[in-house]
């Protein structure tokens, strides 16, 4: 549907040609989905005679839209607690180095999100992985398991909802067993939910910030990056209503300055989507899901759970060693002039061993390219000399 | 000059009201100089459907301009010796984490910008201080100082040239002292380099990177902050021809993704300004620099420097505590209906009971503005009770 005012094909996300022969990028998470028309007018037209600093904090009229857009979602916030950062990156960053100490730990279920581990290693933070299982499609990991890892250092458990690279939608069971155990034990319960808006089928999303009783243990990490397509605008927010902890990040917050002023501008803009925006972007988002899913499931050997929730998936193949297939495809294998190239999913896992025969597909290419990438793959696995 | 093309008063940068008192804000560094039109005119026509990650080191478009720039001002570098950052303030960050290991040191001439300690704490290194001195103009202290501080966890010294809050220009007899003294003991010199455009009367400014045999030791720090009034832009970048360095940098520009896109537009954008910019905006702040410097040593009892660079100035008041007097002006003391706000200097000195009798003036505000601001000072020194 080349009409749609919302889809593009973006040469870069999309098939980029390698010498001749076309990549598909399963690899990346930046979606070919256009930004919102409003944002784009937003700043075509920002009055922009001097780009200052914007507060550290973020410029209060987003933080009170922002407010507003929470509140719409049933989460009962203030702007007084949201802070603006310089993307969910960012967020995540200050949230460590706020609330650890150097050898601290946290608590996560693996596979996450590979960036976790460089933020905390950049804040001297040893992560304990938790295991979640592709038989259950990466459900909550039992509570036992979780217990088994705290100990006298743990401050935090970080849960990515629904999650990259699982797509994997937390149930309200799920997220008031790990209340119950944040609670128990004193700890916080960061959330980073950027992915909120993508949740299929009628699946809710709950937030860790809905939660009872979490006054001081709740923190959520968002951005605005996959939620209007906006990547580079680098606009995220750390929301929490421990007004300690936001004082302890405003620290944080001061000593870089201030957020990005033009992002802050796309974003308060973005606040004004049309509802049809995100109809037809989770329209699309469903489709490639079951295009993807559907036709990985089709290939012999292969196995992927079907997700509820933003737009990866982790798929197990017949393979010995998927580093060495994703490697493969890429340098030594073509069908009818293409290739595609796979996240393997060992860099997901923080135990030495698990995920080597997953990869992590990211279904932000339209359905054709998706169709085809299946097709390849199809074709690749059975030729490919480290089949099992 | 109203009708100026680059001059504008910005409210929230000058005379701001405070319960009905106007305060003049002497104390921070937003100019209040317009953004060039190049810049306004790229963002309004902007092709922005999807507001994309560009790539983690920046986009190669931008860092070619870059590259062109140092190159017309005797800086010898090619596109891939420039790493885009989110502002001057994460190139900081990365160069600690990428230079530092916890507990290592880090040697800055003082009075320096305070956010350098942040940036340090941060990432677990001591910063060792050498006081430069008033009376000098904060000219580099001697080489012997800089050596009494060097011992086995010394990685790097870090100037700030011009500086804030200084203004001292360093010259090239001074730069070639600490070239000496970083191969010497094999330590980085890490230059911020973010007010290279702000040298007054002919003075020439000399960059990190045009001494000779440094390959391995200098790092620059850029930002287009101040140099076009973007500071909101949030677009700095490293400079450095250590290819071993700028891969471990790379690993932290990957953690975050990728620097602001919509900033990254502004700044190359940029690149195009006419000279005519600077001279008018040079010729702006000499005449503020001279009215304010003037004004405060005509004021009895008050020491003020006269800076080459940068828009701050550090003045010694007559005052057994410039940070009560600081307060005191706010809360106690106004004259015809107005105040002003200061930055006491102790925050700029590491070494404990430094700098108490002095503060640092930005002269971000135009000259009506700070020719009230000096009366203002005059007639609270006047009456002000811990007066010395």
């Amino acid at each position: 549907m080349p009409a749609s005012p919302i889809r593009k094909l973006v040469p870069f996300a999309d098939a980029a040609k390698t010498n001749g022969t076309t990549v598909y990028h399963l690899n990346i998470g930046q979606p070919d989905i256009k930004t919102p028309k409003v944002v784009q007018d937003a700043i075509h037209v920002a009055p922009i005679e001097i780009i200052a600093y914007s507060h550290s904090e973020g410029n209060l009229t987003y933080r009170e839209g922002l407010a507003t857009y929470y509140r719409e979602k049933g989460i009962q916030v203030t702007s007084h607690e949201i802070m603006v950062t310089t993307g969910g990156s960012e967020a995540l960053s200050f949230i460590m180095g706020a609330i650890m100490d150097p050898e601290d730990e946290l608590i996560i279920p693996e596979p996450f999100y590979a960036n976790y581990n460089g933020f905390s290693v950049a804040n001297g933070v040893h992560v304990k992985a938790v295991t979640a299982d592709i038989e259950t499609g990466f459900a909550l990991p039992s509570i036992e398991e979780f217990e088994k890892q705290i100990g006298p250092k743990t401050k935090a458990i970080l849960i990515c909802n629904p999650g990259n690279p699982t797509g994997y939608l937390y149930s309200q069971d799920e997220l008031e067993q790990l209340r119950a155990l944040a609670i128990k034990h004193d700890l916080y319960l960061i959330a980073d939910e950027v992915y909120r808006e993508f949740c299929y089928e009628g699946a809710s999303h709950h937030s860790v910030m809905e939660l009872e009783g979490m006054h001081n243990n709740a923190i959520m990490v968002d951005s605005v990056s996959k939620r209007y397509s906006m990547c580079g605008a680098r606009i995220g927010c750390i929301v929490s209503r421990n007004s300690q902890l936001m004082a302890a990040i405003m620290r944080f917050a001061q000593a870089r300055l201030s957020p990005p002023s033009l992002g802050q501008i796309a974003a308060e803009a973005a606040l004004e989507t049309p509802k049809e925006y995100f109809d037809e972007v989770i329209e699309e988002y469903v489709e490639r899901r079951n295009v993807l899913v559907n036709g990985l499931n089709n290939i012999p050997g292969v196995r992927c759970p079907k997700p509820s929730g933003a737009f990866y998936c982790i798929a197990e193949l017949p393979v010995n060693n998927a580093d060495h297939f994703a490697e493969w495809l890429l340098s030594e294998f073509s069908f009818e002039g293409a290739t595609v190239m796979l996240a393997p999913a060992s860099g997901f896992y923080s135990t030495a061993g698990l995920g080597k025969r997953e990869v992590r597909l990211a279904y932000v290419l339209n359905i054709e390219s998706l169709e085809k990438s299946i097709q390849i793959l199809d074709e690749a696995l059975k030729v490919y000399p480290g089949r099992i």
